[in-house]
């Protein structure tokens, strides 16, 4: 029998019956540090490129970050190139401190002193492995032998920061595999690493413990961190981190845990990317101290670009359940939910503290709505009308335009009273989301040399407007067309197409979600010719986003 | 400014300075139920019908759930069609307790004996909402009033139960948004409720403690139910039930702590579907118990049909960095990863405990593999062996596809020394994942009429084999008749078809990934006839596990 708990052994926990971690509440945000650009990137099958990267970094900058990881550099030469790349072209704000991750190789070490020759400030992130699994099995040395790694990395990173006197360094050190390591071992050899490097008011060495492998529940972590803050030397100069993973699905709690038991400062990736289940989520940790009124020190308002850029660079889509971000998170099935929901929002103070049933945030806080689904069919157990339109008009909607929909239709089925029917339902997605008015594309001429160069017309309101503009595809040509001539920050977000069912004619069905006017909009088109269909369904998009504006206005 | 943690306000724990939870450590397994067929299901856009409700309910039972929460079938017609349906068709197990859901109203607390009558064994579940938000704002009630309407609804219960003594009936209660609730004014319903229903030895009553809404941090609910229990009365009566959702990424957490402050059972989800952030994964909880040598008390074994009928029922798919189940999640990339894991494993003695670097638990035990990804090309950032056999044959790989050659690449790569060219990995593409032998298709003939009708030859060795099958589309009447013919439990669980790029003549490549003898396999094929393509896909998948069958045996 292969399925067999038996070859597996318990995890020992530490004994700290004093802890005092449980009687804390977290009331200001720790430090963050972001590890994209170095753990998430590496976990990717198609690794980013170089504009990937850039990309991505300027997005991590915009949200806040102080402290960003760039990259491996002395392991791999493209990420040896980014952080030249982003020294040399000064894209490094003065604020912000770029970090590189390094074994505790001689070598190494000065190899990644060489990547970050000329930056004004610069974390050294020097790291060995010290559990007993990793000691005995793969370094085959005894506690000394891998306390030696680590006080010779010390003492040659210390060496080369001295030859570079005109940046300011800040050193790190990692005990990697920490969560399967002796907590006594730990702090040795911590203290080792301390000892070569003095930390001081104006020289505080970081002290990262990752649970390189979640191994315990949460509070076993936080019992470890606490230990480990009591024990380590000179704690007033050390800045104790977390860097937590998410084998057990607990990388948030174990480092909401840590943080109470006295860590100052945390590491993770945007939306949870990284190694097999990935690093601890900064975006859901923030938002959780967000909406427990704790200043977060991270601005997520634009969440609908931070998922964008991350779904485009890693090429892994944000799971419709993933907190605060996902598709469904401000969605309402149920009635008495919805009727919860609803009472609360109309009683609701303009000034008042949040507290609306089911709802932990205000959904517009980051650009997003509720959306309460109504299910017209749910007595026949095959739902909505979604599967209306699809039965009735060919049009196969994606899960956000079901949504989308979904809520115009609930809306005028409270004002309407009695059943909706196919007819009306055809007409509401008309009406808000093929709407081709004041704005629509008419006519376009497409040239395809290196970049797309597209030429398009659009009739506003009678008038007709020729833009030209160039993209890597005609889409995104077209958008930065449509902002360039108007000033909008428009981006698509979501795309599909595809043939018309149950129709002769070979028509094409274009449905797009896009971020227009700092909220989200959701349009359709119909089309014979596929590519006017799409930029027609972003136009009905914009269309929906301008009249929202205009009745804030009004 | 529209993001503002001030309209937010701090959670405020409960006292409980003498807790005792964070010395325990969970031993053994809680009860589980199952809410998939409620909760779940409620949170879809698109409801499961009766047949979906089917499949999944014998899933649940399959997987070893012995209490199983079938719906709401007072609120629902199709809730109540599926109870009936299964009571009446004797699908409930002996060994298996059902349980509905209703609100403390008359008539549907009748209605839901309705749906009941005639099972052997039932738990009713009754429930209303505790927390001021609901009290003022939704009900309009005080607490007087809040404690009236579960103490007439426990009655009613009571007097509906003793009307039909051939069904051995158990009762629960949940304050529901118990987590936004006081603490003491749960104890003080719940104990209203316990005076009406008298637990007794024989009548052990379920109190079931929701996070409705997860409002905290994980440690603050595991202080509650301590709390909790220390304070209800005739606690030795009481079964204590925890009901986490996943709102702040804690639901995991919030359940394994509060196993550890004392509760019995815990509610949830297979892989966390459910309302907004969904509930309570018990893959994810029951696997963290099995990984630490707990016997979970479940099956979970058959870890690619539980995501297979998951995805199928709820349209939803699963995150490839979902604890144990997602494709990502026993890769490894990082090249000093890859050197621990091979040595570890190359070290391990058979009847040793499991201590693999990276590794927390052995893949095999789920039927899957651990996956070195090597990346042909990582110095020009843009990585590997899929892009190549993109360029050069004009093949899109699946994600899944590219992890599984990558392994074959890696393997021959570390045999063969130095780089391995575009021409060797189409060779080992070929090899692995195409092969016609011992088997091939070689000729069909379809029809649809109510199902679809198909008639296909396969050689096998040099003889011809004829087989009739039928099914809901092409693919699943052909793996029917392979299954009927052969006797295997052959399973698709992803599929993918595109046109040749680079090639002149349509052709089609379609790539599979199967279940099949008991583990998964890959398989390719590239045919003028898409469903020649997708056949001989499948049938290169079965040759590997055939042939890797032969090697385990021989």
């Amino acid at each position: 029998m292969s399925f067999d708990h038996r070859k597996y052994q318990p995890y020992l926990p530490i004994q700290l019956t004093d802890r005092t971690w449980p009687d804390q509440v977290i009331t200001r945000a720790p430090a963050w540090c972001s590890v994209d650009l170095r753990d998430g990137n590496q976990a990717l099958i198609e690794p980013m490129t170089v504009a990937e990267k850039k990309r991505l970094f300027a997005l991590l900058v915009k949200v806040g970050f102080k402290q960003i990881e760039v990259g491996f550099p002395a392991a791999s030469q493209p990420d040896f190139d980014f952080v030249r790349a982003i020294i040399d072209e000064g894209l490094v704000p003065d604020d912000v401190t770029i970090q590189v991750l390094t074994q505790s190789r001689p070598e190494l070490i000065e190899r990644s002193f060489e990547a970050l020759k000329g930056t004004k400030t610069a974390i050294v992130h020097l790291y060995n492995s010290t559990s007993p699994a990793q000691r005995e099995q793969v370094f085959g040395l005894n506690k000394a032998g891998i306390v030696q790694i680590a006080v010779d990395g010390a003492r040659k990173v210390k060496a080369e920061a001295e030859k570079h006197p005109h940046t300011h360094w800040q050193f790190q050190y990692s005990p990697e595999s920490y969560t399967g390591t002796e907590p006594e071992f730990a702090v040795e050899i911590c203290n080792a690493v301390l000892d070569v490097w003095k930390p001081a008011p104006d020289n505080k060495v970081i002290i990262n413990l990752p649970a390189t492998v979640e191994m315990t529940t949460p509070n076993v972590y936080a019992d470890q961190i606490e230990h480990f803050c009591r024990h380590v030397q000179q704690r007033e100069h050390v800045i104790i981190s977390l860097h937590t993973h998410n084998d057990r699905g607990c990388g948030v709690a174990a480092a909401e845990l840590g943080v109470m038991a006295g860590a100052d400062r945390v590491e993770g990736t945007l939306l949870g990317n990284g190694e097999r289940t990935g690093n601890m989520d900064i975006v859901t940790m923030a938002m959780n101290l967000y909406s427990r009124g704790v200043d977060p020190q991270l601005d997520l308002s634009p969440m609908d670009e931070i998922i964008s850029v991350v779904q485009d660079v890693t090429k892994l889509s944000v799971h419709p359940r993933h907190p605060y971000a996902g598709d469904l998170v401000y969605t309402a099935f149920s009635g008495s939910h919805q009727d919860a929901i609803r009472k609360c929002l109309s009683k609701r103070k303009s000034n008042a503290p949040w507290d609306v049933a089911y709802l932990p945030i205000d959904p517009a806080d980051i650009g997003r709505n509720y959306e309460a689904v109504v299910r017209i069919n749910s007595q026949s157990g095959k739902g909505g009308v979604a599967f209306i339109l699809e039965k009735d008009h060919g049009i196969v909607l994606p899960r956000w335009m079901q949504i989308a929909l979904s809520r115009v239709v609930q809306e005028d089925a409270e004002h309407s009273a009695g059943e909706i029917s196919s007819a009306r339902i055809w007409e509401l997605f008309q009406q808000h989301f093929m709407n081709q008015s004041p704005m629509s594309v008419k006519s376009y001429r497409l040239e395809h040399i290196e970049n797309e160069q597209i030429s398009f017309v659009i009739e506003q309101n009678g008038d007709m407007i020729v833009i030209d503009a160039i993209g890597n595809g005609a889409i995104s040509a077209f958008c930065n067309g449509l902002n360039q001539h108007f000033g909008w920050q428009l981006d698509v977000l979501d795309y599909e197409e595809h043939s018309l069912q149950h129709s002769s004619d070979a028509q094409a069905a274009a449905t797009v979600q896009v971020h227009c006017l700092g909220n989200r909009h959701q349009g359709a088109a119909i089309h014979e010719d596929t590519l006017l269909a799409s930029m027609n369904a972003i136009m009905a998009a914009v269309n929906q986003a301008l009249e929202q504006q205009q009745v804030q206005v009004a």
